[in-house]
């Protein structure tokens, strides 16, 4: 069948709307139409050629919900008119990851993912007759697009698309690393480093789970309204301040946080979001996705001394079993899913969800497919 | 009063075993006579000059056992004939840190005990009047030493000193980091860096919590039997393969390890250690001490994909609340130290422990006052 989609046919390159061909889902594949997609900064990442991993052309995307059009063989668990969010991150119930109770990392698709490709090892997208790569299992910025049953969550058929698509990344991610990750208790301090949309998301994590203090910590102080919105108690610019921002905020909390968490990708930040912990119990989360290559350090002192270094991706949520429950909290209200949509644009003006983030002007831009 | 002692009074020089000083305990001080002494890597460290920290002159030693002599004003939980091990770790039970619940790592004497001095910023040894600076608030290799009330732990008094001594550091280290620090399950598989005493105490812990298979690593053949019979169910030299250690242990035990321990204080051992870890849930404790300024590293993405890096000091034991339990336990083989004991010596002939250490010929000498 035919989809409209964004292409990005190389790196660095803007991306391209198009129509292109999408094969019907083979055995364990589904095939979704997405309503609406996020635009995260890991497409961005990708797209801008650092990602060592990337390939191209590829459909990025991978924020997204949408309805099951037709399903593939074998396929029990959903039927046509489902609603979903596709996730990058599988849930197939039987790996070792899976079965482990320790993790969401399920393994099942990862290799096939990795390299662009559903899990026959074989891709479902093309562009006049050049194979187009999938791009996290999810290539959301298709109209049309094939994902295994085990990468798709069935949500509430009432649940608001365009909002609940940012639970497919980001907001779980954050409200998850504080929950699952880092379980962040009652009374805790925290500090979050990057106020974009997974700080904010840290941010109302860290409101839900009754933290006493949480201070937001961003060079950009045209993030930090919304941060206090969000439940920030405090916000720091380490550009107000001369000394490094883990001595800041060590001296700021009487001796460090209980948790603090790296919500951008920077080596050097995430250095100090571990060195600002409290000395014989402080956790640090690192949420952010590093450049090819970049290493993080620190004295060996820190962790003797009682530190943690941790890391959480998805928010450490096992998605068909978890996100399920975080879309009715959302229906709820008790996520809290409007004040991340800052932008909402139809498919053909993806280019400009890119430049808004680019620009620092974006928390999220929604894209819409009708 | 007069008292035996091994001084150091330069760095890189052998100690000297002179009569030294000791003047009587003050408010909150006790007078230990210390009947036996190990001699640990870390006395090796200071007395080296590459601790930033050392400070000559100085009596070293942090691994004794003795009884209580004389006490000073206001000491309440301990009186002469008390029998004793010094604590570097104290436990004062009224600072935020033993309060929290979460750490070891008291820090009511911590300033001064760093500057080699009691609690009131002064010293009770000297030598021909010239001060000498106490060590790690332990001091124990003087036969007669003065240390806080809260740095000692009172034991049974028919523990036998020239074996439970070894609690004082070593043995505790490893053990508590096994359970307290790692909390290792039955059935867990470990890898255990270094088979020095510290490595071989984790095997023992290891043992005691019933892992299911205890990798001991060592570049010296010579260590493998002992950590065997100790516990470990395989041994592994890096010397006999060409791969990075950690590819090889992600490969014997399909995946990685679920714990592992450095213990020797290298820092690219420690990330061989993290990145042994299996994906998803492994966590690495560090446990040595590295030198001045050296750092740890790594990918982030290690950590992002659900590694977790700590660290340990004295096995996160509460030293006057375990500590008494753990020398019980050892009384009832609980806990075996004659392994750990490959050489006794009289405090003349000091030198000779740190010789045969150097050598990598024992795992510790005792010394012994009488």
């Amino acid at each position: 069948m035919k989809s409209r989609a964004a292409v990005a046919f190389a790196a660095g390159q803007p991306l391209q709307v198009v129509e292109i061909d999408v094969e019907p889902p083979r055995a364990g594949e589904v095939l979704v139409r997405i309503t609406h997609t996020g635009v995260c900064h890991t497409d961005a990442f990708t797209l801008s050629g650092e990602d060592p991993e990337g390939l191209f052309p590829v459909v990025l995307g991978h924020e997204g919900a949408g309805v099951v059009v037709e399903v593939g063989e074998g396929v029990t668990s959903l039927q046509p008119g489902d609603h979903v969010i596709p996730l990058y991150t599988a849930e197939c119930r039987e790996c070792k990851f899976c079965l482990s109770g320790k993790t969401n990392l399920c393994q099942k698709v990862r290799a096939t993912q990795g390299r662009g490709l559903m899990p026959d090892g074989t891709s479902r997208l093309s562009y006049q007759g050049r194979m187009l790569h999938h791009y996290m299992g999810t290539s959301t910025f298709s109209e049309y697009t094939v994902v295994p049953e085990i990468s798709l969550a069935k949500i509430h058929p009432e649940a608001p698309h365009e909002k609940v698509c940012l639970l497919g990344c980001g907001v779980t991610t954050g409200i998850g690393a504080v929950h699952n990750t880092a379980k962040v208790k009652p009374g805790d301090t925290v500090a979050v480093f990057g106020l974009g949309g997974i700080g904010l998301a840290v941010i109302q994590g860290a409101r839900q789970a009754r933290a006493g203090r949480v201070i937001g910590i961003d060079t950009n102080p045209g993030k930090f309204e919304l941060a206090r919105q969000m439940g920030a108690t405090d916000v720091v610019n380490p550009r107000d301040h001369a000394r490094p921002i883990q001595d800041v905020i060590v001296e700021m909390t009487d001796g460090g946080v209980d948790f603090s968490f790296e919500c951008i990708g920077n080596v050097d930040v995430m250095r100090s979001a571990l060195e600002c912990c409290h000395k014989g119990w402080g956790e640090s989360v690192i949420i952010g996705v590093a450049g090819a290559g970049q290493e993080i350090r620190t004295r060996p002192f820190q962790l003797v001394t009682g530190r943690v270094w941790r890391g959480s991706a998805f928010g450490g949520v096992k998605g068909r079993t978890q996100l399920p429950g975080m879309v009715e909290q959302a229906m709820r209200g008790e996520i809290e899913l409007d004040p991340f949509v800052t932008h909402t644009l139809p498919l053909e003006r993806i280019n400009e969800a890119f430049e808004l983030m680019h620009a620092g002007e974006s928390i999220r831009t929604v894209i819409h497919f009708d």
